[in-house]
């Protein structure tokens, strides 16, 4: 069985959460104190020194971290990681876009006004960050206008990659009325067999 | 013939280029002046939305951005990206760890210090850019000191896609005297058939 070492709320985690609950993966979530800084101890280093989470326990003392390549190492094989070779890069594209263009701007918008105090001075950085998550969005709203999912016409591990964040973008104080392409594209994945939604900062699981 | 849209001196541009010329393929390098806002102009969006090199033209019309999904594009079916599931999904971590972790700290302080006026605002960034590099040069430390190259004891595109930053981070400030392992992994990479370095940020060509 899976072990999965996530925090609740965290986009990056809830990703490879759904993909385990939509192949049918048995696995167990281990929640990890990120805010209380649990990653930066000691034990945790020894599991991925890089200090984050999600981290994928393959099997005991096999440990995969980076969550786009959890999601590229359990779809291999199946019909959301496509074979062929245009396909695949395209795939690895938008991951890659969703990593350097789309979560430093979405998901830490979200995170400076959902999990840092009111009068914390990164709080200064939002203005930039909305600029530049409003850019992304554009990005694939354009996208999501001439096809159905990221990929061709068939759900992939690019939509999962892109989902968590985007769905909740406006708790970064993102107004999504303005994209309608990807308000049809949420329902399309809420529509998936499996799909469990991420649960809201602060929420019990 | 392949036609990649690049800035010289970029390293994410470079790890292109190097994998082209070590692969030994054919390809017509296409200056795009980044920097004078070239990527930003119309003809260039058509062509890639994201507004960002490197962009390789695969045939006329059929234009792959972001550079490590080209990389694993270009590298399908050598034995530069391994095929066994669990090395696959190393190399992606190593190349999402550079995206995420890596680029944004080491590539983006060096972007400053070469590429923008000595009194621009954005050198107030500096210290916060130096102390995440360092953690992630740190990361790369321990890893080498274990194994040769970042999957296993062969080179492979991850190797590729962490060399030009690395190796070009003296110009961003870090000091890599401190890190003897990533110096021995240069020469290693160094020594691969068909290397090319990286030109210097303003060298003519």
């Amino acid at each position: 069985m899976y072990r999965l070492f996530g925090m609740s709320g965290s986009g990056n985690c809830h990703k490879v959460r759904l993909l385990l609950e939509q192949l049918g993966l048995d696995y167990r979530w281990q929640e990890v104190d990120v805010v209380g800084g649990a990653t930066r101890e000691p034990a945790f280093l020894a599991l991925n020194p890089n200090g984050r989470v999600p981290l994928l326990e393959l099997e005991p003392g096999v440990l995969l971290p980076e969550s786009n390549a959890i999601l590229c190492y359990l779809a291999d094989g199946t019909p959301l990681w496509p074979t062929e070779r245009l396909a695949r890069a395209r795939t690895l594209q938008w991951l890659f876009f969703e990593q350097y263009t789309h979560e430093p701007a979405i998901a830490v918008a979200r995170f400076i006004r959902q999990f840092l105090p009111p009068d914390h001075p990164r709080r200064q950085e939002l203005p930039r960050l909305l600029d530049r998550g409003r850019a992304a969005l554009d990005v694939m709203e354009q996208h999501l206008s001439t096809q159905p999912f990221f990929v061709g016409d068939r759900y992939s591990i690019a939509d999962i990659g892109l989902f968590p964040y985007t769905r909740a973008a406006d708790e970064g104080g993102f107004d999504l009325a303005g994209y309608p392409a990807i308000g049809a594209w949420f329902r399309r994945v809420e529509a998936q067999p499996g799909f469990v939604a991420m649960e809201k900062p602060g929420a019990p699981r």
